[in-house]
């Protein structure tokens, strides 16, 4: 039986997390949008105020298929651990509407489709509009 | 003329931000699940590490109608300045599918609607569902 430990990210990290983007992103078949660097991920993360923070599952010994380990949903309850700790009333995820797979692990853990129930939309605003915007 | 001008809020500003997050979701029909508090706003967004920032639009003198100004440009725009100063690649908003008017804008501003383009969907889990993963 494989043991599963989530912890919080360090820097050292980083390599892997841009793995795991980018294996992510191929999955979402969005990869021409990911453009993060290593780099990037290391001062965005671990400097005095960080941009983001990240958990990881360690999984050992790492079976074959990954898939039905329970790793989500155990990753999302340490999630709302953090959250709850933190003052947190409430957090959010973003899934694409063919990822019916996650979709119903949100649903089951408790979560409501907000776009679905109440017609939320999500509009991004990337560098060239940003640019524009300010006149730079 | 009415005069402009977007500044940082203060910790004083509170009890106006709480107000207009108020007549905010009243538009929105979704009064109900406004349940923060003037304390609340205070504490998250003017300790240590806060939770969120906030922009204020001072328009003096205030006129009847608020609307047609121009209010809502000039502080998407002011957002993407803060945004390239901070080194941000994107920022998001969301928006309610009827809000036609909010959804013109964001295009003509250079936004994509990704919810409409990719499919992306806002997943929400709040405390109920929070505290029940967490086991509290």
């Amino acid at each position: 039986m494989a043991s599963l430990r989530i912890r919080e990210a360090k820097e050292g990290d980083c390599a892997d997390i841009l793995r795991l983007v980018r294996e992510l992103a191929e999955y979402e078949k969005l990869s021409d949008q990911v453009t993060i660097s290593e780099e990037a991920l290391r001062a965005d993360g671990f400097g005095e105020n960080p941009f983001y923070h990240c958990l990881v599952a360690e999984i050992l010994p790492a079976p074959g298929e990954l898939q039905g380990q329970g790793i989500g949903s155990k990753i999302i309850k340490r999630v709302a651990e953090v959250a709850l700790d933190k003052g947190c009333s409430q957090f959010r995820l973003a899934v694409l509407d063919w990822n019916k797979r996650a979709m119903d692990l949100y649903k089951a853990l408790g979560a409501q489709d907000l776009t679905e129930a109440e017609g939320w939309h999500s509009f991004r605003f990337e560098g060239e509009a940003m640019r524009e915007m300010a006149g730079r």
